[in-house]
């Protein structure tokens, strides 16, 4: 037999292959290999356009004909965009069938992944030339992402983000999931789209609440690495929620929407990319991400993802005060943004044993470690691993408006 | 931002990271990079002897006190080595808890992972410093894999197999999976444990009919690449079963059982580490496994998996035969072989419309090509793309015993 060797080198040294141990009769053998991941995230105008092949191209063999879809539509954006979905594909020669599903906190369950891919066996999705397409926000591509991850023990997806929290932040990193017995995303893999295409004109049927979910994890990015980034929330914020990103023609906030939309998605991204399977568990783009897990989970259906990332932002800019990294000046100016983008600072569910126990099952994700990224002024981010409970009550405290805890306890 | 550049190079020539395009506003990003697998698969004798630290240090760093396991043991192995793995642990100050269950195709479904992940949550299997440990069957493991894979998005575990099919094939490689809506190992993920442990002195308490399903696996590496293991088989087919590959000390057979176990796993191994993740679909050891996957699930409960695979092997080998690829000799020694391990070659529900269906869902499954592997000789193979109906029927006659079709179709 082939690739044998009586040493045994540390395994990190070793290249890709096959290492056999204790000849004559093999006791023991490493399987040494690295799988490669590429993918793409692109902004296209007018992507129903069927002049277009941009949508139609995004991830399949061109030699393959005829081409067939599957296209997973959430509900309310089947309701909106449906027919020019469907003429789109019609006009470019594309069989296809829909799927349409609810998609929120509430159903992101493994019965949705059952129902996305009940449609793949029915369509007849093949290995991997017919890319399965999902349209909608982060929780329809959180979804579609592990059925077609599931499927086959993996099927490639095309996701077209049609919310602005899909564009900036769920539908471009790698991670699927589910919730699971109301533990966040407990159930998922890694497993990005082979492109996911942007055409901010989505946003233009998006509820304002909706616009404020996705400006939640842009501030994220602008607090924890790009000050740029925040000055530009800080000047435009207001304006960016009521003319939901889309760009403007002249005057003075011209490309505003664009930088933000760019500056956003680019810093992401460079988190990601070296980082992608989370072997390093200390990430800056886990700020907003420790307390708001169990947050958004308690207070279900009334806070939206970005909405209960925004507490965890204030509360966490609340700690970061209390320990000297952010100025009283710099706390102010924060909630200040956070407020012009139409985010909560704080849930009457919040209480000192809630901000515990969140920490706890953090802790319990981040393999015993708690990894908090708290701001390091405005556009910086470091790690704590040493709060205590008196600590999270007293900057909850902070947080709570005049009178709330009185109400809430008697 | 850092990283950028207007050029747009092949993204096969691009090393990882992260490339902008389209400035001064990005408009187009690539993410090129690759996730590390490593893992490793090792004979140990006296695996549950308490002076022996190899299951508990498995995957595990050793800086972590207290240690804690989770371990997940098929039904029919607690009732025979429950005591003694608790007794294991235990010797070894390491708390532990476990979580039985069944483990057979009928139950190979995503409730099986969801319990499995519910003993997880209840347990408290932080992110990744407490392995699960698996103690059964390919079915078993299977099912640990894939629970352990969707925990988290990944939680380390540790195989110890308990049947021969465990231990040179389901259990070795990388795949997870469960059966949805009758179809095989529909839903899965690429998850190998860090360590898979075997000790062969497991395979005393298995059931004879549970011997000959390993060494369906067993024939096929030997038939597809290695004809001294076909050789074994040969010689000491009946002899091998009926000492269940235990070590025989002194005598004729001294040595065999350890060489047909190593050469199996080493040979399986080869081929699965430069295609782990199956980019390539063109795989030998996918001998036996183009028709049997529709067999399995149609006859379920009749056949076992090795079971279903032995059909499938004397049907592609019949097929060869009609090819010219083997002579009529060596597919008279090729039967000899599977009845003296107590292989069936042919099961009542095989009809040439079930083969007709088995191929068009193995070609959806191979991404619109046939890849069917044949035996070229014993010892090689080689594939072919262009089988049709009438030559499945014609092999299929070759196979049915006589005045079975009669008897089937009045």
């Amino acid at each position: 037999m082939a690739t044998t060797t009586s040493a045994e080198p540390a395994l990190d040294s070793e290249a890709d292959g096959l290492y056999a141990y204790g000849l004559p009769h093999q006791k023991h053998w490493k399987v040494v290999t690295s799988k490669p991941v590429n993918y793409e995230v692109r902004f296209r105008s007018g992507l129903l356009d069927p002049g277009d092949p941009t949508l139609v191209s995004a991830g399949a063999p061109a030699s393959h004909i005829p081409q067939r879809r599957l296209l997973v539509v959430e509900t309310q954006v089947h309701a909106l965009y449906g027919e020019r979905i469907s003429a789109y594909f019609s006009a470019r020669s594309v069989a296809h069938e829909f799927c349409v599903i609810d998609a929120h906190e509430q159903v992101k369950t493994m019965e949705s992944v059952f129902t996305v891919v009940s449609a793949m066996d029915r369509f007849g999705v093949p290995r991997r030339r017919e890319p399965v397409i999902a349209f909608g926000g982060g929780v329809l591509t959180d979804i579609v992402g592990l059925a077609t991850s599931l499927y086959r023990r993996s099927t490639p997806y095309v996701r077209v983000p049609t919310t602005l929290i899909g564009m900036i932040d769920a539908g471009i990193g790698a991670k699927t999931g589910v919730n699971f017995e109301r533990h966040k995303n407990r159930l998922g893999t890694y497993h990005p789209s082979l492109t996911t295409l942007i055409d901010p004109a989505f946003l233009r049927t998006l509820g304002q609440r909706h616009i404020s979910n996705g400006l939640a994890e842009i501030l994220k990015i602008a607090l924890v690495k790009d000050a740029r980034l925040f000055g530009l929330l800080e000047t435009h914020g207001t304006r960016l929620v009521e003319g939901r990103l889309q760009s403007v023609q002249g005057g003075v906030g011209k490309g505003v929407a664009e930088e933000v939309l760019q500056r956003a998605i680019h810093g992401m991204l460079e988190e990601l990319q070296p980082n992608l399977w989370e072997h390093q568990l200390r990430r800056i783009v886990d700020y907003g991400h420790s307390f708001s897990p169990l947050i958004e989970m308690n207070a279900l259906p009334e806070l939206l993802h970005g909405e209960a990332v925004g507490i965890d932002m204030a509360f966490s800019t609340a700690l970061a005060h209390r320990r000297g990294l952010v100025t009283g000046e710099q706390q102010s100016r924060i909630r200040q943004v956070m407020r012009a983008l139409g985010l909560p600072l704080w849930h009457r569910t919040c209480t000192p044993e809630l901000m515990a126990r969140a920490l706890d099952e953090t802790v319990m994700h981040r393999d015993g470690r708690q990894h908090i990224p708290l701001p390091d002024g405005i556009g910086f981010a470091r790690f704590v691993d040493d709060l205590g409970h008196t600590e999270l009550a007293a900057a909850l405290a902070d947080l709570v408006p005049r009178g709330s805890m009185a109400r809430e306890t008697t």
